[in-house]
């Protein structure tokens, strides 16, 4: 599309899709396969094995499904409920607002858990109903770990913590989109039921494959949940891996073997250390955002994201420009602000496959624009922070050494 | 993996996945972009525009979903259908059989036509349905155009044609998996309601997307449709074609360009020169198999399919072993009998972008694999009968005149 | 380039370039890199060591030269010998003709013995050459080991013979361009002082890389020979090797790369598998030319070439039409009649990462277009010829077993 | 290669090879294809044509030839000098070197022309040797344009100027290898005879072109000069233009269609934009330079390059030691300094496709090595500088407005 072309590197800076590792891509630059030749079994055997890692489960099971973070939503929430259902959902941002929304149009039973866009879930409210349904009647807790509107990152232990401090049932359905390989996340250990994630997120691979992982207890739901689901029934894929061929339907060849590139390339720099980079990365984008004199959308120092920063613009300036800006003048995609922060916030992603100095390109890109609207930032001040940190104790690149 | 490396092509002539051309993978063979830049947008306009050709559809509303044939289904029937609505669906084969499968629990009310596989679907039960149901309690037809299993291609003109006889307002709904883009399929002319098909087939693209396209009156039934949907639900698509964003949640960006470049390779070679094509191979397939004296599980001519040919073998020969073996020893990957069809038929598909060369070279490995397991071919006679077809007034390649 | 766009596969039957692989394709896709960081020298570093493999070498030196045949020619040419210095080559064909040209034009007292095309080096006038040369004037005897243009193979193990026998010092320089890696070599053995070949050949790499392995006998003959010479100086790549930084100006990362990948093909298939391989399809192709009752232009069983098969047509027709209707009608490419055989014969490479079903469509097509251009072939003749033949005990393919 | 993997995009700041812009590697990503079918052909018309524009030259003619920018220096004086001729030449940094040391072994006379290194050409030398060559002794003027290892430009124009001013016959051989395509360069306005380049520079393709371009009387000096040369021998290529087939040996066919998109992507954003694009980045890297006090190996302002800029370092740091750390730690790579400024200064290459962001976090980069080895720069300073520079009025993308 030749009207897009401009010179040097796409920088790309929304919180997903992001960049793909050419080691990735070179994975995926292939001709379609027989996906019920002994290759692909074989593949699809491995895949399945390593990708709990990044989940650490040893006890789920995951399915690896040709969607998108919205149908592997519909496919939580189908299998494990009815409808009628009550669950609890939290409402912190426009990704669980959507969520919501799905929840509803399934006919669940939504309570609805609001808080300011920018805070994190109130978990007093979440204490206080579970502390009440001593009948049970709360099927789900439904938790986003990181809202990737506003960049705010959930306190999944805390959730765990007060399921097990009421002793309550209920079934603890975590989108990871925007935090599973990215962010400390533990499914075993916070007792996650349902967590899934989307391949174009951290793991850094196209959009395409809905990533979900089952505890045992999901399992055992889905076996009496009545909700109507074909496509995205666990069940089809269940026979499939008891017969060992793996697929009720037709997978992409490419984003397997992708996946495969993605997992050697995330156990090669190891996931602790990947979630080390990703903190750094935030930490640093937090710090220019102070240095310019700036506003994180995010209200509390608990709750900032090292995925994603939401940055809130004086009222004068209407973010939305300065994403447009960004693409038209630096060949940059910086993120919308969505819904009730729209014109309010603009947002860079800072996951994935990404290094040191793409950040601070990214962010000296930012001050020029910041420049360009009028704001009076001193250019190199937030760069000059960020790196500062950066700078200060980098970690050496494990291979290189 | 290193395991299944053999020199050579891998020769794939299963009736999808198919191969991909060489451009497509080429323009495929790129990062991750942001969907919500102004390039995004751009291109799907034209990507929805185009897809309508290969519908060949004016009216009809195409969505482009990242999901597999089986999510385009459920889309198809899930926005046109309510739960307990009956339907008249045709068994002939496995895929038609999933299909039903999925109907039912879908919770439709589904009205089975089966008929032996190897037949078209009945459409004389389907006439005599049609004439009693004077209530017009039949909400829908659904039949696949072209049963990949079995090899079978039904008369879509002719259950029109019924529809009209008797003025009956059920919808039409029809899996055109392994037909569009390489059979005759005319949309409007046939008045089809819900026509889909899924990208690896004949579109000869990795497996990810879902193309459906709806009627006027298909999108007219999916504002009072009750079946429980939200993935699927075209409304939300809708409303970002309102918006000029297309996009209600990711697509795959990959997708987005490989289908721009498979439209614009169809387009030059014509889409009419692309179906004459899989004319020539299809029949050249069915000569190559009354040459070695086998039958082709199709029974009647009427219903011989121009994308698969399912081969019966003799009784003392497992087809699966006939599979087996083009794998390990020709790095061939052949289509397995499916279900009733299970070790008496194998499959060559013969859709997509394919050429002449390419099937000899598949039908020459045919015949040793025949030799192989006993059965006293005649080495190169298929290749000989097809040949002789194929030699006598080959259409020249329009590019190369 | 559109205009020359044609559905499926182009069937690639010159005798070089010839088709990559895919892993060698992926492998090759990829960015720039800086040659002087640690990551090239230590890649060069396995390549210099494998590829010794291929000429079956261990005291050999390679060198991996930005250039193509032509240019390794040159280096093998001018680094050994100084202008003046007689040597003797054979005038078989085309290739060998361009070599003599080449050696004329850089001022060596060349010495030809010519047979007529379609024979191979007539090794009773080395012999009695040899014999007559007590005062060791002749400096390098230089042959071609697959003559690509009438596909003529030279018995390589008979001249050192004559050499021993004769206790001759003369160099031995060998082009083994159409050979190595596909035709039995073996530079230690046959005691070869340089042998050469290019990527685009068996290696089945893109054209760009010229390979050339010089003995200690040649390395010690560069540190006298006056050629002048700069560019394709070995003396400078030496130097580097020392140095360990390998390389006296840059290199091609994309075909290091690729190379990486290519021997890793050949060392899994394993190298006499390769060769057996090629021997198989060499000797197939041969059965096909005898059952359309065409001749092989190699005339006697002892030259034939297991890497390109030279077809005599009648003297009616214009063996130039036959390639221009392989790449018009059938998108396949054939070799052109060179020089003295132009018109007279056309070739079928049959080199390269190439499987049985690849050649078996070739063959298919040749026959068509026989039948094109108006010569009584039966249809399935040649086709039924080649894969009795192959049919009968093909190796399996080790990884599949 | 494992062990040098490191995560996100690696900055690749050497003075070539350069980044490949996505198009290019996309161009690339193919099979081999026989170069004598009629697509070849046809491609290398269009390509011959358009790459006179980057040389700015209408009755030039260019070579492509497989080789590294030493073959074309080779192929640049073989074809146009005889040995003993009289060469004036220039050494004012490594590369210059190199190519007198070519010339030298190539046995020409070279008048060797010396300035310090971070010094231009010594043109009054030059002047006072052409004043005193009344009989025009001197064959040929070699200058590079821009001699990458010290980051000095050399006024071309001013050359001209003084073979016209004397009426000076000599040859004017310019090595445009850091220039073309990024630099202000007029083949014909200067009167240059033999202009070159090669491909992994500012053409930002993989090494393996060499582009040489030679005006009408080098064409006629070429028929005779005596430098003996073969596989570099314009006569052949010559030979072949005039039959239409244009490659005298086999072209890698990937590099012809990465040279088509190549010279698109510049066509599209217009050569002159290009220019002026490597203009603003090299100011702004010089601007990065000066605010972390350090200074510019060039030494006066009429010699600073667009393309590479040599950072001189305090005398108690070591440069390669920066670029150690650039790689180890940044996934950076930057130029060393080379022979006589080896560890004094490093050098950063911005020619290219490259954009303002890329270089931004490069210079992010540097001024945290800086502060690795303990020199006291301020952070962001240099950032700061740059982007003052370039927010002030940046061009918009031409696509993009």
């Amino acid at each position: 599309m030749d009207y897009v072309y401009a010179p040097g590197r796409n920088h790309l800076f929304v919180p997903g899709p992001v960049n793909i590792p050419e080691p990735v891509i070179r994975a995926m630059n292939r001709n379609n396969e027989d996906y019920r030749s002994p290759a692909i079994p074989a593949l699809t055997k491995t895949l399945l094995e390593d990708v709990k890692k990044i989940f650490k489960t040893t006890t789920g099971v995951p399915f690896l499904i040709p969607t998108t973070g919205t149908g592997a939503w519909e496919s939580a929430l189908t299998n494990t409920l009815s409808p009628g259902d009550r669950i609890v959902s939290f409402l912190i941002g426009q990704f669980s607002l959507l969520w919501i929304d799905q929840q509803q149009r399934l006919n669940f039973d939504v309570d609805v858990v609001e808080s300011e866009w920018g805070q994190g879930a109130n978990l007093d409210v979440l204490e206080s109903k579970l502390a009440s349904d001593t009948s049970h009647t709360i099927k789900a807790i439904c938790i986003v770990h990181n809202e990737t509107a506003t960049g705010v990152t959930n306190n999944l232990a805390k959730v765990r913590q007060l399921l097990d401090d009421y002793q309550h049932p209920a079934l603890f359905l975590v989108d990871g989109v925007s935090s599973i390989c990215a962010l400390d996340f533990r499914m075993d250990e916070w007792g996650i039921d349902v967590a899934l994630t989307g391949s174009q997120k951290a793991l850094s691979l196209p959009t395409g494959m809905g990533i979900v992982c089952a505890s045992p207890k999901a399992l055992e739901a889905s076996k009496t949940a009545k909700s109507v689901r074909v496509f995205f029934d666990w069940k089809d894929y269940l026979k499939f891996y008891q017969m060992g061929t793996y697929w009720p339907y037709t997978p992409s060849i490419q984003l397997l073997y992708g996946l495969r590139a993605a997992l050697d390339l995330i156990f090669e720099e190891g996931l602790e250390n990947v979630i080390i980079r990703h903190k750094r990365l935030g930490k640093a984008t937090r710090l220019a955002v102070e240095a310019w004199g700036l506003k994180n959308c995010t209200q509390k120092e608990e709750w900032v994201s090292d995925t994603v920063t939401a940055v809130v613009v004086p009222p004068d300036i209407d973010s939305a420009e300065i994403v447009r800006i960004a693409w038209k003048r630096y060949n940059m995609n910086l993120g919308l602000g969505l819904n009730k922060v729209a014109g309010k916030v603009f947002r860079i992603g800072h996951l994935g496959n990404l290094n040191e100095l793409q950040l601070l390109g990214c962010l000296a890109g930012v001050e020029m624009i910041l420049k360009d609207v009028g704001y009076p930032v001193k250019l190199g001040s937030g760069v000059g922070a960020a790196s500062a940190y950066l700078q200060n104790n980098i970690p050496l690149i494990p291979s290189r050494i």
